[in-house]
């Protein structure tokens, strides 16, 4: 058994987890089901009550026109650019360099749409208006991903955003919204999802986040961009005879989860201050914005994994079920706070920390 | 209400349906999900014990060294025929003027891969060895769909087969068999599914068709083809975090209904024998090949509707739901067997018949 595995497995078997909903296991899909009648008539392509009101209910809720389901993110965010491409006659996007469409789609975007990216600002932080402003190439659409996931889940201010909004308006670029964690987002902003969406003309977000239901994401936008969107996504092979077993999870796990991320948020921060806490331990960002952050280590990927399995086996308690390698001698993970945290009782997570901070002392003295 | 939505309502009223495996509700995912323990563990973007579990099964059913599941045959097909014209460096393949991917997929072949197809034969005949060999142009791969749906399900003999597939060999043109109904046409030809997709370099199967599942496909190959495939799966946004719901649906009506196409294949011609005494009314094909035909009519499709609202109201028994002009005199439609056929009495089905034929000479006497 190889080291990673061995520390997944010590995490699936610890009582307590700090991060996540819970395992993705089949009765998150039969939970969904429960309820719902036996009788109930499946979507077919893209028609029919279970699809047709759903779309609406999230056209409502971010405030946009209509909203069209999509099996995929990755196949709706292509969509999206290839429109508003297609739409100015310019292959050409801007977007971080960190962007789910650059590193986790195998290059679909070029492959299959021949759009070009103009990666803007630093891949170790955020897009700022200047970086829009200063960008020498014409582009048809600024995508910005809020928050921007692989930097721990960092926000720009909201004046920025509203800044860059404004921008692209007056240039006549189409400003499309990476909402994969809109919901997660909401909190730090004090806004509703309809007055983030307001400034982007076209926004996708997910329902398998920090939503947790099975699969599946929701484009929205001006009716006209809907309607295109369905054009394509039959050409990718998203136009499923049925797609309810997504719909049906989404909405129902978005009823459940939707008012719980001031709470996600709030333990989120109360998370990070114990880590921060600790010796040669640090998050990123140091307050977290979202109910996400990174946590980073001043200490070889393998020996936080040692640490990490031993903090599962004698606190019962699963910070996390991997880590990654920065450098030789640092390494990272990332935290999503689910509605887990709320069960960990609070001298167990100081039990935690506690042991946390001595094994972290003690690598440090023999290094 | 228009007439085709009152034929749909008077359809889904009867008691006895004569095609299909009944309607699309949730109770058809429910059902398959019941036996099913709440603590299995979803796949995770291709990877997990569920989905290489039904691959492998899969692949050793076709006889082939792998197989991925997608979530839709666009996907699968449009994927499969990309491989093959990289690997040739030609962007052609040939298939039938009426193949899915020319009628149904809004281009997607053309938009996103640049693929230009050659039609071969007519569209209301079988491709034919003929129609290979006489092809002026150089082409990447040929898709033979089989049964050829959409001019009621007919099928090339199985030598023609055979020869299609040693010519293409020598040739270096790859065959790819789009078999969303290959369980239909094993009976037919008296095969096992390995020993036709034996004759074929990659196949393609669906799940909701005879199988009845939800949605789902399978495509299969060599190894080094199913791998360049899921690449472009992910290209295409179609590596879902979780596609259990399709997979454990299709595993489910797959071991359900794989042994039952014999017994449609025999009612399917026992009811073309029906249809085919009735006056101005006949099958395409005369005899059906496969758990399908289509049902042609020497009248228009308004007089027809009403006669089948007639025959659904007065029987109890729906022969369709509904009903697509062919030209201002005549009309037809598809019918496929499923478990439904089975449950209605042959006394009921001599009734309808009857009907349907005083009906017919009526209308002719009054035409």
């Amino acid at each position: 058994m190889d080291k990673h595995h061995s520390l997944l497995e010590a995490f699936k078997q610890t009582k307590y987890q700090v991060t996540g909903h819970g395992s993705r296991k089949i009765q998150i899909l039969k939970s969904a089901l429960k309820d719902r009648a036996e009788q109930l008539e499946s979507d077919v392509y893209g028609k029919g009550k279970i699809i047709e009101d759903f779309q609406e209910k999230m056209a409502a809720y971010l405030g946009k026109e209509a909203a069209v389901f999509f099996p995929s993110g990755t196949m709706a965010q292509q969509i999206a650019l290839r429109i508003w491409c297609d739409q100015k006659g310019l292959r050409k996007v801007a977007y971080h360099p960190l962007c789910h469409l650059e590193i986790h789609e195998e290059d679909g975007l070029k492959e299959l749409h021949h759009i070009e990216p103009v990666l803007l600002a630093d891949k170790n932080r955020l897009i700022q208006l200047e970086d829009v402003v200063d960008m020498e190439e014409n582009i048809a659409c600024l995508l910005l991903e809020l928050p921007q996931r692989e930097i721990g889940g960092q926000l720009p201010n909201y004046k920025t955003l509203e800044e860059i909004s404004t921008y692209c308006r007056e240039k006549g670029v189409k400003l499309h919204l990476d909402g994969a964690r809109l919901f997660e987002i909401l909190p730090f902003y004090e806004k509703s999802a309809a007055e983030i969406c307001a400034l982007f003309d076209s926004v996708y977000i997910s329902f398998y986040k920090g939503i947790g239901g099975i699969a599946g994401a929701i484009l929205a936008g001006e009716k006209l961009f809907t309607e295109e969107s369905k054009v394509w996504k039959r050409r990718h092979g998203g136009d499923l005879i049925s797609l309810y077993p997504y719909i049906l999870s989404a909405d129902y796990y978005f009823d459940q989860r939707k008012g719980k991320f001031h709470q996600y948020y709030n333990e989120a921060k109360k998370l990070a201050e114990f880590y921060n806490q600790c010796h040669a331990v640090s998050t990123r960002p140091s307050e977290p914005v979202s109910n996400m952050f990174h946590v980073h280590f001043d200490a070889p990927k393998e020996e936080i994994e040692a640490i990490l399995i031993e903090i599962c086996q004698t606190t019962d308690v699963g910070l996390s079920g991997y880590i990654r390698e920065v450098s030789k001698t640092t390494s990272f993970y990332e935290v999503s706070i689910g509605d887990l945290y709320a069960h960990i009782p609070n001298e167990k997570l100081k039990k935690v920390f506690r042991l946390l901070e001595e094994k972290m002392k003690e690598i440090s003295q023999q290094s």
